[in-house]
């Protein structure tokens, strides 16, 4: 299962500190920009004001279980927070929509560090997505 | 950016004709078991009642970029749409937890195909997964 990157993230976010604990909490805009061989994936994307985007979280532990999640004392498993860190870093972002232009998409919320892999995006639906 | 599966996906669909078009419209059951490796990793999930189960759709297509989508008559690019076939086939669905027991999680609404590798669980937050 090897992953191919569609695009790349470049956000005022340069290290782990700077980011926000989760980007919903956060007005800063990113721009995601989709590499020319899956621009056509986006076809119809514009019809959404909410995407999700899947990234690697590259510079994420993949060898910890265990994580004391941010203003906690106790440890949980990984699985049971939204760490970054975990045996596949795949981050989970729900975002605004804000401008897509060729290739460049515009978003307000995500939280991924600058250049960090694009794997994924999907239109959020409140049916599907929420209880 | 290699992925390893976390676990497996045990469920009464198996083929994809037989999986609804989304989990969250179906109340079936399915089951997760956690690879012993990883287990230490699901302490804490039991405080959730709502989790996001990524797995890796094994049996989608990664070669296409537009796809119509069921019901519909017009093409669209992949990432505008939900379906399993995209570059990289990760499936990310919103499941009722109904229990963990050791490494066996029994979930509500999963739409993934039976013998599905499992790539992630995350809690679902309300406050950041919803608008």
């Amino acid at each position: 299962m090897e992953l191919k990157p569609i695009g790349i993230v470049v956000s005022r976010y340069r290290e782990r500190a700077d980011a926000p604990r989760q980007g919903r909490e956060s007005e800063v805009t990113s721009r995601i920009t989709i590499f020319e061989d899956y621009q056509e994936g986006l076809d119809g994307l514009e019809n959404y004001s909410n995407i999700i985007v899947l990234y690697w979280a590259d510079r994420a532990d993949r060898n910890i279980l265990r994580v004391v999640p941010p203003g906690q004392t106790q440890e949980r498993g990984v699985f049971a927070t939204r760490s970054p860190s975990r045996p596949n870093p795949i981050a989970m972002c729900m975002v605004d929509l804000l401008e897509i232009k060729g290739k460049i998409i515009t978003v307000r919320g995500l939280d991924a560090l600058d250049g960090s892999p694009v794997l994924d995006i999907k239109p959020f639906s409140s049916e599907i997505d929420s209880i």
